[in-house]
């Protein structure tokens, strides 16, 4: 491919008008839209707004006229338009890693009796370590049982009472078949808790549509959130009578305002909410989610994968150095929206391509990765950093005592 | 008291510079920073800094370039300066809801074998509810016990693993001798829990000095660290080595950018970290916490409780419905810095007030609260409120329609 091939793409990509819609530093190419999505222009004018106007100038009273105590079902609702479910059925508030133990503690309420929670080794850490600090609280009473990818849905018993999964790989973009995985947990009776955050905004989803039971997902990523935005939190309606958050907090109670002793909790997926909402951080969070709406969840998926094969095949056709490796599924109907290559001096790599202004990121101990967010990154773009990283590895241009002197890296 | 001594009092008001540090909307006075603090007008430069150069222009390299993944611990420092803590015995993050939990299951894994949570019956909902759940989750193993206030002393005993008390009721703004509470419980080998959501950046402390275990605070009241701010959370650095938080995620590990598979957690106050800091909340926040560290907490306390004490005397001198009553203490040692009163139409009551730019709030059943924050407020506006209180009352302005009816309050 030419890069007037590439722009050829982009002269005929129905997504391209969303580029003008985000804050990027001129020069800058963002592959790392799939760990801190860039904030879109208007999140801009809303925090100023809502700092300025409904907390300066609608001080308290902005809870009701501002509408801040709807914010968390009504983003929410919004998400569950993004993912396949329904109204009532998301709710967003505290950290991806907190959402992950109530649903967890969730799932056990559902399955009285069984005593496994299942997962993958390798899994995002937060995943498994929120699963560690539920049965370590719980004692005997339950078990984290993690095992290999491939070995997930042999394991899958009449003593799981959920398996949590990441649906696209943190590392790898390894996506599972989310359909397949839901009906085979069913059929043993179990539940599945799909961690989406590398999927929501990226690749289409429709939870509804395969009886997804449980999910969570991350707001600072593909929904272009903001940095620590809050997580959302998915329970299909069939479950929202009988499950039971073990965070109780004031805003999940059925009248928070009544200020009772007893906790009843409200009947619907407020239930899931505990402490009063983020107000700062939601409202960047809509922003990115209201733009996230405005595009075809299709159309967002394909143009991502391409940019993706398209970045691995011009790597790939140019790179000489055979230490570079896909560590990616080559198939694109196996994988999420970014891609990992994996290479001995990984870290110098990023900080190299970083110098040039073609942002990727590290992950331990050798995966350089770079994540295709399909609204605000062209295929010129895309052309250009795979043609920038051919150069660095042809010219070993990481080979600098800068770019190999390591700091902490998120 | 005539409106020119108040003014005088203002003159002299060694805090008085404060007040041009908010930004308030001309003609209101706001008795509610209890419930939501102001905007430092430095928030509004700060979140513009944060989300336009930080975010937008740092992208994701502010994790480390703006220090963002250090902010629940630099941030938890500068609190603990102000409730008379160590460095590294405070950590920001997370709601209030969820650290009560977090402390809660901590003070059991530090007291094995103890199986009370103690508590009082009419705290703040969110602090009963907290430990509902918490025993809800674990089952026979531990009980909530809710005494009321004046039985909590004596029901302390050899079972007690901890006590929860909102050090300043949210309500009366009762305040608990938090030396003597604690000494009575350490007599008994138990831990307590201080709520200081009405306390912090309102009534001094010395946490440290009185041999505190655990504490738990909000960032939005008097800290004017913005709607929903993150809470912080203190532990004592006795307890750290061997408290266990039942919330662990990526953040709270030792190595959190190692991606290991188990859960070890920080050998220090970050093992309380759980989540992605939610970078949003926290830059406002820690707006609000620099304001605070410039003014004496003795200051501080001393003209809170002196306009309170202003309103008190100016309301009762001149209000003449016998059916307004004081329900806070009249010793203002025995107070924080907000002061109830009960009316059978103390929702109507404060609704009258608001529409004279005059903002409390009501708590249900029958309470006009009112807060006296004291680095926005002066004796003149404070002054003014009790008049038009008094006037309110005298000719029953509070009865109309628009006043009575009930819209969903915080």
């Amino acid at each position: 491919m030419t890069r007037d091939d590439a722009q050829a793409l982009d002269t005929a990509d129905p997504l391209a008008r969303f580029r003008d819609a985000f804050d990027l530093p001129r020069g800058v190419i963002y592959l790392d839209g799939n760990s801190l999505g860039p904030p879109p222009l208007a999140a801009h004018e809303r925090m100023a707004q809502v700092t300025r106007g409904e907390w300066g100038d609608g001080l308290i009273r902005s809870w009701n006229a501002a509408a801040w105590i709807e914010a968390p079902a009504r983003i929410g609702d919004k998400i569950a338009r993004l993912i396949g479910a329904k109204t009532g059925e998301v709710i967003v508030g505290d950290s991806t890693s907190v959402s992950i133990f109530k649903l967890a503690a969730g799932a056990l309420s559902l399955r009285p009796g069984r005593m496994t929670l299942l997962t993958e080794t390798g899994s995002f850490p937060t995943d498994l370590y929120a699963l560690q600090g539920l049965t370590a609280l719980l004692g005997e009473r339950v078990r984290v049982k993690a095992v290999a990818p491939h070995d997930v849905a042999a394991a899958i018993d009449e003593d799981t009472a959920a398996v949590l999964l990441t649906h696209v790989h943190f590392k790898s973009a390894q996506r599972w078949d989310l359909a397949a995985l839901t009906a085979a947990a069913h059929a043993k009776g179990a539940l599945v808790i799909w961690d989406l955050c590398h999927t929501t905004g990226a690749v289409a989803l429709d939870l509804n549509g395969v009886e997804a039971d449980l999910a969570v997902g991350c707001g600072y990523k593909y929904l272009n959130g903001g940095p620590g935005a809050p997580s959302f939190l998915f329970v299909a309606q069939r479950h929202q009578a009988a499950i039971r958050s073990p965070l109780w907090g004031w805003m999940g109670h059925a009248e928070p305002f009544a200020f009772e002793d007893g906790y009843r909790p409200a009947p619907d997926i407020r239930a899931q909410i505990t402490g009063t909402p983020q107000v700062l951080g939601l409202a960047a969070l809509e922003v990115g989610v209201d733009l996230q709406l405005e595009a075809d969840p299709a159309l967002v998926e394909a143009k991502g994968l391409a940019l993706a094969n398209l970045f691995i095949a011009e790597v790939e056709a140019r790179a000489a150095d055979p230490a570079l490796k896909l560590a990616s599924p080559r198939d694109p109907a196996q994988r999420g929206l970014h891609v990992a290559f994996t290479h001995p001096q990984g870290y110098a790599l990023v900080q190299a391509m970083i110098a040039r202004g073609i942002i990727g990121d590290f992950r331990a101990p050798d995966i350089a990765r770079f994540g295709f967010s399909p609204l605000f990154l062209s295929h010129a773009q895309v052309w250009d950093a795979a043609h920038a990283l051919a150069d660095i590895l042809a010219t070993r241009a990481w080979d600098r005592p800068e770019f190999r002197a390591r700091a902490a890296v998120t």
